[in-house]
């Protein structure tokens, strides 16, 4: 049900502020970490905005490689969101041994375009081409990418739209409170733009 | 019901990825603006980047007064959210006369350090202080801002936690799927940490 989002829709996948994965490799170093601080920045070219911390395992394989990748995390992939965002890959590696992937049976898949991690049972995927922004990164460790590809499960969204419905609850993305609480999107609804008084 | 929130929790309000209403004033003019593109970047000191568009008259306004303000609407001001990030500031000025206050009929009031506009009927509300950064600003409209005050409606955010129930659901954060559909976060779920595999 994987379908290829039109770049310039890429930003939708975004829009209305879920959660992330953060999936990044190099060198034979592979990492995922949950972020709940992304924006897109803008339309066409697709650009985005993630806080990625500089003292993660992820912002070094980041920095290193060129790119990272954000896959949207759904309710049926929720205690995984926690945990990824709640593990340190360095911390784990020095513990336990192996990375996340091992450790938390993660399944994965390359991006086509970059190569890097996308993680299965999300329901939308974009790689990124880091652009390079020493100040920022390191200021207020927010990394600009531009997207250069995007895929979404369809289910879900298609043709460019998002369709949270009760028949598929349990794909819907997850907006993070702190300390492990999440909100869904439960329902939708549609506005409409007030006459001038 | 307005109660103070400690700045130290005040990037949990925007944490979930709501939609808000950038509020700017200065020499007399002032706007209302809806941003879908705004996230935390730093806990304490509580900082937040939000991307305003430099063709806007919010993005002059907050250029010239050196701050902005984050309110964010709920349920109960859906129709109003979408107006305001449909309708041109300026290009209201010019076909109708007054600001968006006035032919909306907004209800707003001052911010308690900064003096900028917080609109009514939203639920939580930042005052923030530009941090001037040209380059971002000018690459990804990418603007900065210190929070120096946060607010929010005790009855859907409290002690440092929002919380979205059955009986309080026109005070549900909006978050905007594109062409004035929202999603709202109508159900919260607590994940747990996996066990290492």
């Amino acid at each position: 049900m994987i379908k290829p989002v039109a770049l310039p829709h890429a930003c939708r996948l975004l829009n209305h502020g879920p959660t992330v994965l953060v999936g990044s490799a190099h060198g034979g170093l592979r990492n995922v970490m949950a972020a709940a601080w992304s924006m897109p920045v803008e339309f066409d070219p697709p650009r985005v905005a993630v806080v990625i911390d500089k003292r993660t395992l992820t912002r070094e394989l980041v920095t290193a490689s060129g790119g990272f990748t954000l896959s949207i995390p759904c309710h049926q992939v929720l205690d995984l969101t926690y945990t990824v965002g709640s593990v340190g890959g360095a911390e784990l590696a020095a513990s336990a041994g192996g990375d996340k992937f091992e450790r938390y049976r993660i399944d994965a898949f390359d991006g086509p375009v970059l190569g890097l991690p996308l993680i299965g049972g999300c329901v939308a995927w974009l790689e990124c081409r880091l652009i390079p922004e020493r100040h920022t990164e390191d200021a207020y460790d927010t990394c600009f990418g531009e997207v250069v590809s995007a895929q979404a499960d369809a289910r879900v969204f298609d043709e460019g739209h998002w369709s949270f419905r009760d028949d598929n609850s349990e794909l819907h993305t997850l907006h993070h409170l702190g300390g492990g609480h999440f909100a869904w999107p439960a329902r939708m609804v549609q506005a409409r733009v007030l006459p001038v008084g």
